[in-house]
């Protein structure tokens, strides 16, 4: 087992859930740091010196920031390699693994924002995503095959992208259909999966 | 060496430039599928069915896509751990290379994106970079340090920070300063980013 333990600056109700939902996959202790959106603790001095961007989630481990989810992803699986939440470095699923987890933020989130503020995405040169019908699409490919992103073998990406659908879906986002659907429905009804939800109700509810 | 080859989908005078220039930095041999914007060879059905989102760069690479800068330099710098360019897992510097690198594409070009487009960013709690001020004293307090993001150490968040920050400079969207202007020549000077150049200049010069 790995030390020093590892620092995770989470707020109930934000992005930082999927992380929340990880370390309980990954069944590891950790030092949680409750940062509040309402009190706007994540934008406080003295959060700012630990994570200039002002966001969760972000983890320190040994000293040093890892922040962006799919950044936090990558690192946290590799550092507990005898859970099998991440395919190692020369394993075949390696580069899908990694695609799908930094696509997430490269091209999804993009999307999305663009959605949620009801702009038009750049033209085609300019935009990180294209247009959000390949998002959408290239996603629905991709988890047609199923029961996970990658087939049989689930991983540290099934939890950042359940977590992600869950959401969107409930904002109307991302428009409903049966893959996603199904998929949403697969991952959370994992044991951890149901264990983090109701943290991140608990600690949200202590907040007031 | 590792085997097989690795097929590098590239287009000059793109994002697929970093890739290039990492390729040179990594002084390995690879099989180069040379794709044309101005003939729109990055839609047509033949690339879509490998990259069914039609950006450059991707590679495959024992019959697997990664696709999206950030997962394409994690993943070559990890399979020639020889070079020297990652850092490897365990090491301390392992997260802030993670961070550094994601953070590209979640959070520099989605402001890049709104600079161009002279859009406002979404609102604090929707925008995934905050603000462009946030993202730009980041970066340059990164950078500060020198000579390289993480001090002494030269990496493939180097190669990707030094070739984005070269062209949007250029097109002035990103503002100039001393330490950015500094760290750009810096990278540049090295010989295997000039022959990246070259070649992206060569293939471009080839299409016409």
């Amino acid at each position: 087992m790995t030390t020093p333990r590892v620092s995770f600056f989470y707020a109930p109700h934000t992005r930082a859930g999927g992380t929340l939902a990880l370390f309980e996959e990954l069944g590891v202790d950790y030092d949680l740091h409750l940062l509040s959106l309402k009190a706007g603790t994540q934008r406080a001095p003295a959060y700012l010196a630990i994570n200039p961007m002002g966001k969760v989630p972000a983890i320190v481990h040994d000293g040093a920031l890892v922040a962006e989810q799919p950044a936090v992803f990558i690192y946290l699986a590799d550092l507990y390699p005898e859970k099998g939440l991440a395919p190692a470095i020369g394993d075949p699923l390696r580069g899908p693994y990694l695609r799908w987890l930094v696509f997430y933020g490269s091209c999804f989130e993009p999307a999305i924002v663009d959605r949620a503020m009801k702009r038009e995405p750049a033209p085609p040169s300019t935009s990180p995503y294209g247009s959000w019908e390949q998002v959408y699409d290239t996603l629905v490919a991709q988890l047609a095959t199923g029961p996970w992103l990658f087939g049989e073998r689930f991983t540290a990406a099934d939890v950042l992208w359940g977590t992600a659908l869950n959401w969107t879906t409930t904002f109307q986002l991302v428009p409903e259909h049966p893959v996603i659907r199904g998929y949403i429905d697969r991952v959370l009804a994992r044991p951890a999966m149901q264990r983090a939800l109701a943290k991140d109700a608990g600690y949200a509810a202590q907040q007031g």
